[in-house]
């Protein structure tokens, strides 16, 4: 069974966040309503991403199921009658992708997500998903503490509000060193050049 | 989508440690020699296990696939070719068993085992799987160090040789304080029990 | 030599954060210009909190040492010359508060704080100190996901700007359950009963 | 207050775990018996290494105390009726030696030692110091799966038999991949190159 993480080159990864979701939570019509219009946003992101070589990780919650079955959640909010479908529809999963179970707000907090991203020798994190002043937000923090060069691109995340969304940025921007360029801005190619060769450009 | 943990009543959990196994690394043919004889001890105890209340976790190595996909790993070593296959048959999880991947030695590092077992409210540990040596002990080791009372019945687990697996209970007796009595003497009644009954009956 | 926590009966403890301060990096003259008026409050919450008996935990940034001495972080920020002196002076520890010396901006993120927490049997953190936005805020993340309830008096921190300050405390309450009830209104007292008690009554 | 970890070229360094010890539990007389004689292999092992450039650390218990003030702890084994003070007296901290307070057995559990390591920039621990079978064995198996490169000298730790000792460095080698060479044979000038030059003369 061979390790499915050897091949990659890009210093940089594409972390989609809490994207395969149900919606059903307090607050969460106004969550989507805001997402919708996001969803096209990150869908074009993670096919310029994938198209440099950038490769994608999600990084999702498990919803309170703890049988590391990842199908499972992905099913639920993909049901024909479910509010959640229009969104998560256009964000499946493909094969190569990876995808990491989170039960709390950060990606990072009792998850393998920070072993994966060594074994892919990734130092550059492009966060995007929802909600932005939740887990993105929590997740940028435990990134700043590993010393992750951090990507926010703001109009591929959303939250219930406009303003909670705006503050979530602008707080990442000014507390962990967040790089808030939107994401037809982003440099993707140069993103996704081995550290090494980036290191000896830099200097 | 509700969460899955709320109905447990058990102190204690039963923990299947690497025993969804595609026994191909060194010495691989050396380690199923010794656990095929104890496999259909460790599917009694899960039986007796359940039969008692006490759910049951699978801790298992993600052997380098990163995509939370715990099917993927266990239809890999089902394969009818498989030297693996007749020792993991016995031990197929079942739909209420939770799962936990691990992507390296010990079930607490990077993975939300710690979380899975403060919802679930236990406090008591039965280990057992494979290897003693390794992967057992090591988890046995963050076990101790986050003050569970370990369990680890000698006949459940195995090692490549005899003396590893002996050398490694005993450690675990002394260094773990681990209770290291026989799988069909575990007073499984009793270690079902909510954690406060225990206590009160202890007072 | 004697274990120092075993004598606490409080649910709840007072974390001070990051008090212990030399302000010497880019806009600290903005954030001691905050945090001066704000100096007194903290002193006397902490007086009243160790009146009813409830502990109080240092949690302070290393700046980069790495000896385990906060004893020499203390003799630093106390200089006679240094502009930190003035802040400092009134909040120095004492003999028994505790004293956990962390690397990064979230008190829990390589330090013994969940432990000493747990060995406290404490269940509720009171935060105050610098920054509300940077520091407080990363440590009530990790205090959420930890499902410690949270109180953070806005009157008791302090950043480089009112606004940047009024966010973080409006973010918390939304986003970590947080309780911000202004300090002379705390409840501490109530705070400061053992934890069995609070669910007694609560029940 | 200049952080003090930016000098270090070394990618090894010497880990004292535990030689700051009172010696106050059980079994501990028949450890300071097996410990006296290591004692003063430790001590010319710290000094070949620091003539090296090889930095130290000691990684050493709070032994219940939670005020961050390693030199408390030293104070009290140092007592001159204690019998700790004639180990402990020759393994006294320099005033350049880094400090780890550790909680638990291992090094590496809810402490700064992971940063610590990485702001050095160092792969390769030499571990040293007692118990071989306690918190040695607990620190190897998490610098295991930190992927570092491990050497324990089997003549510079013990444990409360030569038995215990034995199994534990068997298997540490085994278990952890660790290099057993006595310490009089430890490359010592080698191990003291930066990581990088280490790589290119490997490859």
């Amino acid at each position: 069974m061979p390790d499915s993480t050897t091949q990659n080159q890009s210093s940089a990864t594409l972390l989609l966040i809490d994207v395969i979701n149900h919606f059903e939570y307090p607050d969460s019509d106004k969550l989507l309503a805001q997402a919708l219009p996001v969803g096209p946003r990150i869908a074009e992101l993670r096919r310029r991403a994938r198209a440099a070589g950038i490769p994608v990780i999600y990084v999702n919650d498990n919803f309170g199921q703890w049988r590391s079955d990842a199908s499972k959640v992905l099913a639920y909010c993909l049901r024909p009658e479910a509010p959640s479908a229009r969104f998560v529809e256009q964000l499946r999963p493909q094969d190569d992708d990876y995808f990491v179970l989170k039960p709390m707000h950060s990606g990072f907090y009792q998850t393998p997500l920070e072993l994966l991203l060594k074994h892919l020798g990734v130092t550059t994190l492009i966060l995007a998903g929802i909600a932005t002043n939740s887990c993105i937000q929590y997740t940028a923090h435990d990134a700043k503490m590993r010393n992750f060069r951090i990507f926010v691109p703001p109009d591929c995340s959303a939250s219930r509000t406009r303003e909670e969304h705006d503050q979530a940025i602008q707080h990442m921007q000014a507390m962990a060193s967040a790089d808030i360029t939107p994401s037809p801005d982003l440099p993707l190619q140069q993103l996704a050049q081995p550290a090494k060769q980036q290191n000896s450009s830099a200097a």
